[in-house]
């Protein structure tokens, strides 16, 4: 809206970034990921749109293409964005090694307890599992990610494996408790799902 | 097409099935049920309709609303058929109890790795996860059953629970393997996964 010069040189390329939207910087990068995440989190990977998510953060839909490329890639950060609490798990990590599993479970529920995490969440699994791009946005690059920073910091032979076995349980209970919600997993306390599992991943990620 | 009465009174409800379609008896309420799986597994719980499933099975739609009744009890049948070998899980059940874990791992596994019987179970899981009305029969229908049954033959406390925990990772597992292929779980040896998994499901289904 200011501060763009009047006869700056435009190309007239597709998709190139309105001087206005160009112009306000890391804001609208931070607005484009917000909504894109929304977006995502409320459509589905299916009808969001890049327009869509340009209209929502108030920009040009240049500028979403400006800063990310393709909706794949939108996804990929949005994704990145929603999983950044579980990127910096050294914190649970970090602990005394006998009360990891216990911390990673009460970690991830408490995750999945907050409806501004859950719904996000909610939203990059159900993509995943019915679209083979956010599928592989899952798969390639946050899982792995995710798998190998658990895996750096365990002990273990077949770490990764062993990473993967602990997350796939928990992705288990999110999807029975959450998305499809049966009982009695849907209505148990948190602290009575993480007395029972907590064994479960300490022997997947604290024992040789 | 043989045997139906020419003079048989005719009400003239929409949705009756046609004499000819009628007459073809368990037959074609078998067809159906295979059709409506096939469709199910192909199109998805959205896509799929009953004069589709009617024409892949070569009978008259009415004669579908007739055996099953709506969409959701077709699908809700199609899920009882996929899931019949679950649903004798007594002979997993039955053999010693120390083994148990082991046992219901490799079973589960070897249902998954039947390209025959994972696609409808993909099918199904990517339906309820995508629409309610197919998360309500899974949950009220199919999970509710199984869970009881499990919980019937065992001899822990809060065996419905523990049941839910189990199958909770078993679905984990399926979801990373089969549906996200995320590594190294979905290269991993079935048998390396049944090592790794065996001890967490007895844990929950043997231990008082």
């Amino acid at each position: 809206m200011t501060g763009a010069s009047p006869d700056a040189p435009a190309p007239r390329r597709r998709g190139r970034p309105s001087r206005r939207a160009a112009s306000e910087g890391p804001d609208a990068r931070t607005r484009i990921l917000a909504a894109a995440r929304t977006e995502f989190a409320e459509r589905g990977y299916d009808k969001t749109s890049i327009r869509g998510i340009a209209r929502a953060a108030g920009v040009d839909a240049a500028l979403v293409h400006h800063y990310f490329g393709t909706k794949d890639e939108v996804f990929a950060a949005a994704v990145e964005v929603t999983f950044e609490p579980a990127l910096v798990v050294h914190t649970v990590l970090g602990g005394p090694p006998e009360g990891l599993g216990e911390r990673l479970a009460r970690f991830f529920l408490s995750v999945w307890e907050d409806p501004a995490t859950r719904s996000p969440l909610l939203a990059i699994l159900r993509s995943a599992l019915t679209h083979e791009a956010a599928a592989k946005v899952l798969r390639e690059f946050v899982l792995r990610r995710l798998l190998e920073r658990i895996a750096a910091e365990l002990d273990v032979p077949d770490a990764t494996f062993r990473a993967e076995l602990a997350a796939s349980h928990m992705i288990g209970i999110a999807t029975l408790r959450y998305m499809i919600r049966a009982e009695p997993l849907a209505s148990a306390d948190p602290e009575e799902i993480v007395a029972m599992v907590a064994p479960a991943l300490q022997r997947y990620l604290g024992e040789r």
